[in-house]
This record gives structure tokens, C-alpha cells and sequence, in this order.
């Protein structure tokens, strides 16, 4: 019995907090698809193309983990995969108690399907990837919360913003 | 790569709650160890004996799926099992809290074993053993929270216990 | 001693959860307002209008259960109304910190109201009006978690809203 | 429709924060039976006797209040009583888990009976009879947090134990 | 050892609760700058330079309290004022949890920079700056809650943004 | 003006997450006074008397911090020692609730003095007295986690309650 894990986000943009789910992942499963959710509603930093480039980098190397990115519900994503677990990361009781509700209304949308919670590492516990724009944004490091190759896409980024800023002012 | 998991509990009695995550672990893992903890401070309802012999009736026929007991580090009798996954169940919040304490002090102990959470049905997120126990006592009706077998042994265990109560009296 | 309860609310749109705790409530209490709260900030789904329309329906046939709208402070609607009592419903950890919080400045702003909280069903603890709609547009089944009514709406709604994105694409 | 409601407890002893949550549910339903569970297993520091003695005192004069104890389970007593509802005070988020499980507990075995939580004065949500003992043992002044009564009968009740404490030492 | 304290926050208006926090962090810690962040994401009732003035206007005569403003990171506004706490009230559960991750998050940033929990008086634990602005929005009064400078700065920003309104309308 | 601290606790044994919050105590406050509650009615592993030489020997070199010994209530023990602020760690949200509840209660009881709440850092966010002495008990290793002293003394106190048991087996 194959088991292939589905593990849901944003990522926008990853953090090590999530390799470190991505790597506890890839040792319990046998096959782990990296999802980003393809959301119109928000204006991410980074485009769904930076991220999905940006995801394949650090997982290089790393067999049995692919990404790729899903629209529409979760549950017909992991079936469509022949996916039959979904990971979740928890820091956080206020997480949980989001992250519950949504394994609920999974499991009622599709009881064959396993939610399973994970939890990173005590060192990224308030890590996020709002605090590390956040941080990044206003000029502070976020070395050690994100992976090399994320702190020079953001230092990119904020230029790039402040550049397009700048004639506006 | 073979996953053997561990799922610890004092199981006192075994629960559908319990039941329903054994059901969920043997489909994600390729083995599955029931270990009844072996907990000389706290006066059980039921022997360790007597748990042993319930536990092992209700998962009769569940392939991949033992029962034992463990005294000791949780942590000790996992890696002497060649497990590589703990798993607990979590249904409140404040439950959540003392797992998450545990399982970071387990990674602590030993860094290669990972704490995998499920959830329990909604129909069972109000289910524990010491609540099945109180119930029972008063003389309410366990049926439906508890495996047929449990509700008879309950039954048997409360009436042992009034016969040897009343010359006390 | 005759006593009325508000059950204020958005109900965007009214689920099965809601309509649980409008039933326990006309048990409990002589009369019961459901208050659909006009807030101009937001952009809901459905309309006010559509909204008490939909309400309107699924409560048919109970007597002494009424629906209308609200703005201003829910509290001066209350005394307005001859209300002596707020109903709420919670069902997370996390609701019910915002809803104490109200609680207490509702009792602070007029002390003879008396907040009353109530719990839904253990199979709507994590329903929704935000997740219905969130599934419903993503093409899931909401069949179970609203009334028949509002699932026939719901594909009414969604399937507008794509006719007018269309040009705009 | 009259509505009659069962307030249970410990009230070893009585605090005001109880007695606040008494008179809003004697305004809210038509009858409230005060009902001290007799737990044979934990040693309180007043008796049952002394428990109803008291709550009878301060209650006396409100009429459609009336104070008893109970054994075996709430949901049977609560139909015995002809009582539709189960009231309880919440004051932390912790309390509301524990109430939350027992609510949906009690709901499974007696579909018919509302549990309705009401929130005690902020003056109060940091009050417990556990505390209450444990600062009067210590000799600091629970005045305002107790009735007159309890004070008096706390005092007494310390000054009795040291007495009896005292040849064994 | 002079010990500087940074209270950092939006302000928006400035309620007892905070000037609660204020002068018990003035009796603890030699100095205590308020510092009110200027973000320019967020749209807020007042302008940073109206809530200057009232927090100025009501911490007039407390000796080592000042007022100012302050952009980019926390921690380095901190530093650059040579203080080494930040005080943060917390009432409720949710806040103290995004109050950890931020915590957690500076003391990253800058070891040696200690930041301080502090509650509110139980009457203000359910104030916030958003509850105000509500409350006061919608004609309900926010006497007690707000020093009484606030009260009339409220009611005259609420009748202005009313008269320009009414063209639009 | 001089300010003086208070730390209360069990410390049976003083972890390094209690060490950690006494240096950050003593960069906060003049003076700090680590106070062991001498409670008669828990079985503690150490006596009070190893707990105070422990705690002597950790905190050794540590000027403005001092180790003493308590009855009574705390407040009271605090304004004998003329101390205006209560230092107490908090970890998890349920640590978080009753610390709270004792704070609102503190300041009922003595209104001048102060709680504050100090984080300990991450890494010991997991720890408590209790964990150390249930894996130092099953033979698990606690260096890391307590001073050397402590590991040292947990292993004898240990040996020597094993020796005193044999003849009972």
C-alpha cells in the first residue's frame, strides 16, 4: 500500500518552517505533493509561478516530493491525486482550532481522506510567512527563518516595490 | 520503507473513540502497535490484564494491528519496537496544549521519531475513557460510546464492585 | 413573566447549525426574533432582503419565532424590542473569547439584557456560514449543512456570478 | 410553557459569583432548583448539610428558587425535576471545554434538555470556592467575594480544624 | 540600572484600559516612552498625529512618560531608544497567543530586549480601541471606557465623517 | 526608586527555564527574591530545605538575587518584604488562564502590587518541574533541561528511593 500525502498552502513564500514539515512528511509517507493554492482573492508577494520556482528549488534533491499548485476544493485535488492523506502543520491553539474545523468538513466532504497534523520544530513555532514579509518589509534579516535562496528573492522583491513606489510619491 | 506506529494509551476502557483511530492509522501506516501504558501510581478500573484482553477482542481481525503493554520512556519502547511514528488523537484544545508539550519533549529524547495527530470523528470529539467510566458508575447508558463487549464488562466490573462494597457498609 | 430572546446574526446564508439554535431557543424562551444585522461595510453574498426571505422560509410554520433587521447597537434593538435576552451560539474555543468580550460590554451597556449562549449540535460544530459559501463556490456539495432552500440559492448565486465575471475575463 | 431549570454544583461553598448567576437565571426561567451534587468520592470542606443550610439562607426570600442535592446522573435527575434546562456559569476559556464535552455528553443521553451557559459579572471571572478556601485557610479576607454567611462560616470552620489540628502535632 | 520601557500600539483612540498599562508601567520602569506605529496599510479613525495629541493631552503630568511615533521594526525603534523592554498588555487568550509569536519573534531579533505581560484591571478586559469606535459609530456610549477628552474627540470625528457622508448619499 | 521582585514557586527541582526567567528578572528589577512556597499539603521529590540549597547553588554569583522560603498567602509575603511586582512564567494558554486568575485575584488583595509575566525562551517552552521528574524517574536523561547540579541530585534521589523500596517488593 502506496500512502501519497497532499500538503496544502499558500507558501508565499516558504518558510523553514514548512521544509521541515516537508521533510518530517517525505520520511512517514511514500509520495509528497506540495500544493499551492491558486487564491484570486489575495494579493500575495509573490506570484503563483515565483512560488511554485522558488518551492522547487529547495525541495531539489529531495526524491518523492513534487509541487505543483490546485484550484478549487482540496478534498477533489487529493482524490484527482489519488492523494489519501492531507498534512497539516499546527503551531498555534488558534490554528488548531481553524485547522480542526477544516479536517471536519474534509472528512464530511470526503471520509476516506486522513487529515494529519504535524508539528514543526519548537524553533519555528512563531514562525509565519506574514512575520517574515513583515520583517523583511520594514528592512530586518530573516536569515535562518527562510532558506538562502528565499532572503535574496525577497531583498529582490522590496527593491523592486520601492522602485515602482517611488514616482508615485 | 515500512512504517511501524505506535499508539499509546492507558485505554481504560478502550472507546470507540479509541477504536476509530486505530481503524484510521492501520490505513495510513503499515503497522500498527496499541501500547497500554503500564502506570503503577494510578488506581485503573480495569486491570492491565483485563485491558489487554478487551483491546486485543475489538481489533480481532484487524490485520498490521498488536497489542501490548510498555513501562518506562514512551520514546525507550518505541525505538526498541523500530517505530518510527507516535500516534495521538487530540480532541480539545487544552488536550492539544499537553501534546504538543509531549511531543516536543519526545522529538527532544529522540529526534527521529515522529508525533503524528489525528482527529476523532465529531461524533466522538466528546468521548474518554474517564467520562464512559463516570457514566457507567451512575448506572447511564454507554452503548454507542463503547464496543459491545466494553458495555458488558463495565456492567460485570460495577457489579463486582457494589457486592464488594456493601459489607463495608 | 413573558420573556423574549434576540438571536442576532448575519445568516449569509442561514445553515442547519442556525436553524438548530433557533429551535432550541422557542423552547426555551416565549418568543423569538431572529435579527438579521444591516451591516453596510461588508459585501455579503446575499442581500438583506434576500436573506430575511431565505429566513423567513425555513422558520415557517414556528410559531413565535419572527425575522427582521437590525443596525445600530444590538443592545438598544433589544430594549427597543422588549427583549430581555441575547441568544448566541458557539461552537470554537476562539468564538467564544470574541463573544464573551461582547457579552460583557452588552451587559455593561444595558444591564437587565441577559446574553444566554447555546451549543449547536456536535454535527455543526464546525459549520460555518463562511465555509458553506467558501465550498459552494468551489462547486461542493453543501447538501445536509443548509436547508434545501439555500442550497438551490446557493447554485442560483454562484452560477450569476460567473455569468457576469465572464466579460471581465 | 413553564420552563424550569436546574443550577448544579459543588458550592463548597457559595460564592457570589454563584449567587449572581442564580438571580439571572430566576429571571430568565420560571423556576430554578439549586442542586449540590453528593459526591461521596472528594472530601469537602463543608458537608452536604451545611452546603444546603447555607445556599437555603442566602437564597431565602427568591422565590421560584428552591435548593436541593442530587446523586447519580444530572440528565436523570434533571427529568425527575421536570427540568428542560441545565444551567452553567463560564468563566475561562478551560472551564469551557470541560462544560462544552459534558453539555454534549449530557445532550446524548437526554436529547431534550438544554444545557444554557450564562457568563457571571466580570467582577467575578476570576472567583472559585477553590480559591475562597484556599485564601481564608491562609487568614487573607474573601469579604466581597462570599456572603456575609460564608465569611462567618469559613472562619468558624478554619478556627475548628486548627483546633482539631493542633494535639496531633 | 535605569530600565526604559517602549508601549507600543496603534492607539486608535487610546483607551483606560491602555492608560491603565501606562501608569503601572510607569511605577515599575524608570521611563516609559508610549510609541504609537505609524502604518500606513491600515485605515484609522484618527491620524497618528490627533492620537499624539490626545495620548499627550491625557498622560499630561505623569513624570517619565512621553509620547511619540515610530515606523519600521519594533525592535529597532527599541534599541535605537535605548530601551530594554516592551510592555504588552493582554487580556484574552487569542491576543496572548499572537502576543507569544511576537515575543518570540523580538527576542529573536534582539536578545538582549525583554518584553513584559502585563493585564489590564478585570474591568477593562474586554475594551478594545475597535469596540470603542463601534460602540461610539453607532450612537452608543463609550463614557468610562475612554478618558473624557476621547469622549468628545469621538463625537465630533463621528459628526464630521456624517456631514460628509450626506453628499454621497 | 528601587524595585523589588518576587518569584514564586514549587521549584521541586529548579529547571533551566526557571533559571532563565530569574537572570531576566534581574536585568528588569533592582532586586529579586526567588520564594519556594513551603506547601504541607503536596508530597514534593525534594524537601523545601534541598530546594533552597539547589537554588542557592544555581543562582550563586548572581548578586540582587536571593533565595528564601514561604507560608501563607503571597501577597502577604510580598508586602513583608516590601517587593512591588510578582514575576511568573508562563508557557502554554492553559498555564496562561489560571496564572490570570491568580493575577486579578493578587491585585484584589493587595491593589499596589504588580504581576508581571515573563516568556522563558523556546526552547524551554516544552519543560516543566513535573516532565523532568517523570523522565529523570523512568532513567530518560533531563541534561539540557536542568543545571548539572539538578541532574546530579535527581539521579541520587532517585537511586535512593529505589533502595528503600526493594523491601517492600
Amino acid at each position: 500500500m502506496k500512502i501519497r500525502a497532499v500538503y496544502p498552502g499558500t507558501f508565499d513564500p516558504v518558510t523553514n518552517g514548512h521544509l521541515d514539515l516537508i521533510q518530517r512528511s517525505a520520511k512517514l509517507f511514500d509520495e509528497v505533493i506540495v500544493a499551492i493554492l491558486r487564491n484570486t482573492d489575495k494579493t500575495p508577494l509573490f506570484t503563483v509561478e515565483e512560488r511554485v520556482r522558488m518551492l522547487r528549488q529547495v525541495v531539489r534533491g529531495q526524491k518523492d516530493v513534487s509541487v505543483t499548485t490546485f484550484g478549487g476544493l482540496l478534498v477533489d485535488f487529493a482524490v484527482q491525486m489519488k492523494a489519501s492523506v492531507i498534512v497539516r502543520g499546527i503551531r498555534a491553539v488558534s490554528d488548531y482550532e481553524y485547522e480542526l474545523q477544516m479536517a471536519l468538513m474534509n472528512r464530511r466532504l470526503s471520509p476516506n481522506l486522513a487529515t494529519v497534523f504535524l508539528m514543526p520544530a519548537e524553533a519555528y513555532s512563531y514562525l509565519s510567512s506574514r512575520l517574515v514579509k513583515e520583517i523583511s518589509q520594514l528592512g530586518g534579516s530573516v536569515r535562518g527563518l527562510v532558506p538562502p535562496l528565499v532572503v535574496r528573492e525577497l531583498q529582490k522583491k522590496h527593491r523592486s516595490m520601492r522602485l515602482r513606489e517611488k514616482p508615485t510619491k
